[in-house]
């Protein structure tokens, strides 16, 4: 019998979160001013601002025990949070985390989330500054992330203007693709072994794909479902982007749906270029992947398509720049233009200069 | 039938959440430089730093629908946050709140809840500054608390020294002699309603009880029935200390437990006076409760003794100091002693210079 969070009592399971809390939060920052073990944390903000973010994720809704190693749940958890951060511009620095935990769950489990928690956090140089145990009937993990903006402005959803090139940084679609495979059944290489070793493995697996472009199903399926599993925000791409975007967010809820935020905030209308042009590489690993799943020629574009629009959770920068401002690491996506209501064009999300699936987005699209 | 979450979208129930939030949040503060809405909320940090607290409240772990209503969580969830920042001496500035909720939960209690949290933060002049919504199987709410500490370093548990005199400021025991009364099915006057109105008006009772002293039994049963649903800790008095106290926390597991938090970090013994003399004015409050649960004179004296020594949740601050720089509103309670460990006088708590149950506190006290 593996031990379980109702075998030890709460100091036995903080001693161990917090050794390897110690072994892996290797971070070099002077973020922590003081770090866990009192009331509060004391965080550093020289900026004398922080941005603050705050994201529940709940078992069953937001991920699976069976889909997910606890690894993966603490990296998800983590870098969905450091995207929120980035997105407004400001490098991630501390983040804090609060877990609620059935009984029955393995203490392996919980050691294994602090170590994806504190490894997704050190691959940005965050500190992981302090938390807190509960015990309930299901996992809920509730991260909250603070960031610097070094002294600039916020990029907010407001700023963007009519002109603009509206860009995205980090891969768009692979995480719906690799829920897709998951919920068809599909096996992967990386399904095999769910060990905190092939959980230190498999990033380099799908960097791999990423960097080079997956050329076979099978690589497209481990790529996808890898950054389903363990998500790599475009977290740098964001921070960088903070002097020269207009309008910055992170993809969370899709690329229709979340640009029609953008939108919306700014009075504007986003024109987008079809996707399976302007995210090619993207286009291609996710074709690789409906190819997989059986799809025809015809079915497949159709899926890769959707996928691109309305697949969330990648968390990549979604922003909009002066043309000629566009960053290294974004790709161009479609154009801002200006909203006419009184002719009937509302601030709201184009396709190929044609209104998009009728009001401002993707809300209730199936996902 | 009432609305339920279920039968609203996200969307909505943000509106509504914000529609409260506006009505009720009202804070004369500038430590929101940019409020909810965005991906992060951007918050003043005029320090340079900041504190950062996370809690955690799980249905049915940490509160009961039957015993709480939503404005009761709302404001125990904000109340028991602020006073993590008081306990280290810092101004509470600004909460975030993430909130899982089932789809049956009425739109009318996730309504309360927002008023409870805001009205509790506008009672310190703090800001909700954002949050996130999730469902799930049980209500679990998740609260994060940044403050400021002015220019001044923070109050530890680590910095009692011998000859410091030990005080609390604010309640101790009311909670647990309230839960201890609703568990023995004692009714208040109370209980009759819990609507916003009641919500509104309750804190009023307790007040006056808390100010006058409880005269009766029934004042008593309302005074710590009302304390158990929405605490008031002794926040003001926390942020006040910063500048006298050695070492500071908040009471949250009971005076005892705590207690020896402070003994353990400092290394060193805290030998309390009988709380039946130092805190007799709780203790006459609390004996009116025990009577009314129908206790005998002899049990009255331990089972008010076991609450003020073993009763978590009133939030109370317990720091130490200087004997001549006792602030007002602290009541002493005891005193540091040195530990001698050669000589078997292990960092812990003593009552009236004899060991205290054993080891270093009361953690497996039956509460």
């Amino acid at each position: 019998m593996s031990l379980t969070v109702a075998d030890v009592d709460e100091a036995e399971l903080l001693r161990r979160i917090f050794a390897v809390l110690a072994q892996h939060n290797n971070v070099q920052s002077d973020a922590i001013v003081l770090g866990a073990g009192d009331d509060s944390a004391v965080i550093a903000a020289p900026d004398r601002s922080f941005t603050v973010s705050t994201d529940v994720l709940v078992e069953n809704q937001h991920f699976r025990t069976a889909w997910s190693t606890g690894y993966d749940v603490g990296w998800r958890a983590a870098m969905q949070n450091l995207a929120d951060a980035a997105a407004m511009g400001a490098r991630p620095t501390a983040i804090v985390a609060a877990l609620v935990l059935p009984g029955a769950t393995t203490v392996a489990w919980v050691e294994d989330f602090a170590r994806g928690i504190a490894q997704a956090s050190t691959c940005h140089n965050v500190a992981v500054a302090g938390g807190d145990l509960a015990t309930g009937d299901a996992i809920v993990v509730s991260v909250t992330v603070f960031g610097d903006l070094e002294g600039e402005p916020a990029v907010t959803r407001k700023g963007a203007r009519v002109g603009d090139a509206v860009a995205v940084a980090g891969q768009v679609g692979w995480s719906a693709a690799g829920f897709a495979a998951l919920s068809a059944g599909v096996a992967t290489s990386a399904d095999q072994t769910t060990s905190a070793d092939q959980a230190a493995r498999a990033p380099a697996v799908t960097s791999a794909a990423s960097r080079h472009g997956a050329t076979t199903s099978a690589d497209a399926l481990d790529a996808t479902i890898g950054r389903f599993r363990r998500p790599e925000p475009a977290i740098t791409a964001g921070v960088q982007a903070r002097s020269r975007a207009t309008a910055m967010m992170d993809i969370s809820d899709g690329l229709v749906c979340d640009a029609a935020r953008i939108a919306q905030a700014s009075s504007v209308v986003i024109d987008l270029v079809d996707p399976i042009t302007s995210l090619a590489e993207d286009a291609n690993v996710l074709g690789l992947v409906a190819e997989a799943l059986g799809l025809t020629r015809e079915q497949r574009t159709q899926q890769v398509r959707e996928w691109l629009l309305a697949g969330g959770e990648d968390h990549g920068m979604l922003a909009t720049f002066s043309p000629e401002l566009v960053p290294d690491g974004f790709r161009a996506i479609g154009t801002v233009k200006a909203a006419d209501t009184d002719n009937g064009v509302e601030p709201g999300v184009y396709l190929e200069s044609q209104p998009y699936a009728g009001n401002s987005g993707w809300d209730h699209f199936r996902r």
